[in-house]
């Protein structure tokens, strides 16, 4: 018996706003404090708002890009798509280098060159039209995931997040979040815990916020709590995104998502991983073969401008880690829900 | 064969400092970007700078308690050691209430209380010689577990630690810290890495900050990299203090650790707690029955007086974490090691 979920209510803000002619983007670097959009008028200025992290989360990047792809062609005259995409390919080379781990940023490019090569005179409208698919598809993911996931909560049931993979991450309503969502709209969910995800602070500054303009109240807890917090009963299920679901299930998501996995296993909490299916890759058989973003450590040494580290010091600062399938209860796309993944579901559900 | 450890040399930071009639307090909250110490003329200054955090770390809360008794003894007339004692309990009882978990501070005021039950005329010779001998002993006490601990180290490891147990929390040299020290003067441990420990950030402001004035190259990590980091095989030991050991080797400390030990049992990784004797609680079964001290929620909301969070959330900001001794490789105190702790062994080690 599923209850209906009243998607609206629920789903307040949206990262990512095109105006026929600009894209503009929600600045990221300062919520909760200003709520404040940046126009690019152009493609780089596209590949720079995601390498500063105006715009981040996996599908968020990927629909930025594909309006990228938009901006870049705006001032090529071409006869047909395949001369277009030509003439684009540097542009696009630039967008997809802004964020090495995000596998969605290649999928939408790559979305974008296939409709280009095919495209005739009317390429111009074929691009626009693809890019808005990409948008609202990826909307539509969501609400179906929200469905897919909370149907695996029981009533009642405490859940833990991390970092921030809601309406903000993607084009509306969101992926782990999104399932959140739909459990708290559905009655499942009594209590919503946010991780503060260090050091770019995704859950104390973006998650929190956001689900508070949607009248869900979560708690935030420091991430080395998080052990002490599932010991004490308080969560069943610890829900998180995905940048990159392997071929055998193994799962790179943002820095701290495998220390979970670890403590719930220890406690008998359930690990949800909630993506799109354009994040996963079954060109990369396992997790060992992932390339780790790491950024500049001094985002270790500052919060908000404000000194936080001795001067001079060292700092080791990786952006993503990678879960092994083995800890994972559960990966949810739009395509369905598969438990206990492993190779075998994976190509079950997905091919290659 | 043990190398001899220059134990000056890696020591150079003393964080309480008696004149003869004022207790000086390094004050914890503005380092590493202040150097200033707090002056205390009475005891009810140390119980508030206690509560304050600008003294922290069991040992240290011990020792400047202990002080607080000799400043709030100054202005007592009375002809022996039990008269004083009587009119010193309200000022005890204050000192002993600044914070809830530490057994440390219980601990010295317990010895202070002893002696001066027994003390005659002499009472005030005997309170100040007393509180230095905390002082001294702890000292002592850090050295030969520093020698202890670093003798269970393989050469060319790696080691992690969590929050600021150092010279800054001790009399001098450290517990956790001291351990690493020594090891690092027997050129046992080849790498140090420091987690940031949120949301007072000691290993960010005060570990890195102290280790790096001994001429110790620390990395500092994210708490939420942790398992990141050992599943690399950069830790062969995690290496935590202690607030408080019960009799069957549970072992709460600040928050973060027992995640830690979680991961390092994951990895195949060992873990190490270092306290002195004092800390442990053979009156205290076992870690369900330690009451953790939970502060502020406002913690979590800001740094450095810069806000993090989305204003009017809630948060949860409980200070320590207990570790089940079936997580813990060894026990270190000045008596010994404990290898796998359990009841029996520590019974074996000290009585009760």
């Amino acid at each position: 018996m599923t209850q209906a979920i009243d998607f609206d209510r629920y789903d307040r803000i949206r990262p990512i706003r095109w105006t026929g002619d600009t894209l503009e983007l929600l600045d990221q670097r300062k919520l909760p404090f200003e709520v404040e959009y940046v126009r690019c008028a152009d493609s780089d200025a596209v590949a720079e708002a995601i390498r500063l992290l105006i715009v981040r989360g996996a599908p968020a990047i990927g629909i930025s890009a594909a309006w990228g792809v938009v901006l870049a062609a705006r001032d090529i005259d071409a006869a047909d798509g395949a001369q277009t995409l030509q003439r684009l390919e540097p542009a696009m080379q630039r967008l997809n280098a802004a964020r090495p781990t995000a596998v969605n940023l290649a999928w939408a490019l790559a979305r974008m060159r296939r409709v280009l090569a095919a495209a005739g005179a009317d390429w111009r409208e074929v691009i626009a039209r693809e890019a808005q698919a990409i948008a609202d598809e990826d909307l539509a993911a969501n609400r179906r995931m929200g469905a897919l996931g909370a149907a695996l909560i029981a009533e009642g049931s405490g859940v833990m997040t991390h970092c921030n993979t809601g309406s903000l991450a993607t084009a509306g309503f969101g992926t782990a979040l999104g399932v959140i969502r739909a459990g708290v709209a559905q009655g499942r969910i009594a209590r919503v815990f946010a991780g503060e995800t260090r050091p770019w602070l995704q859950g104390a500054r973006l998650t929190s916020w956001e689900l508070q303009q949607d009248g869900i109240a979560p708690t935030l807890v420091a991430d080395a709590a998080a052990a002490h917090l599932m010991k004490g009963g308080a969560v069943q299920w610890v829900i998180v995104g995905a940048d990159r679901i392997c071929a055998n299930g193994d799962t790179a998501n943002k820095i701290g998502t495998y220390q979970l996995a670890i403590a719930a296993r220890h406690h008998g909490a359930k690990f949800m991983v909630v993506a799109p299916s354009s994040t996963v890759d079954m060109d990369t058989a396992s997790g060992d073969a992932i390339e780790i973003e790491e950024r500049d450590p001094g985002e270790m040494f500052a919060i908000g401008g404000v000194r936080t580290a001795a001067p001079d010091i060292a700092a080791w600062n990786p952006v993503f880690d990678v879960t092994p399938h083995e800890l994972i209860d559960a990966i949810v796309t739009e395509k369905g829900v598969i438990e206990r993944p492993d190779a075998a579901a994976m190509r079950a559900a997905f091919g290659g």
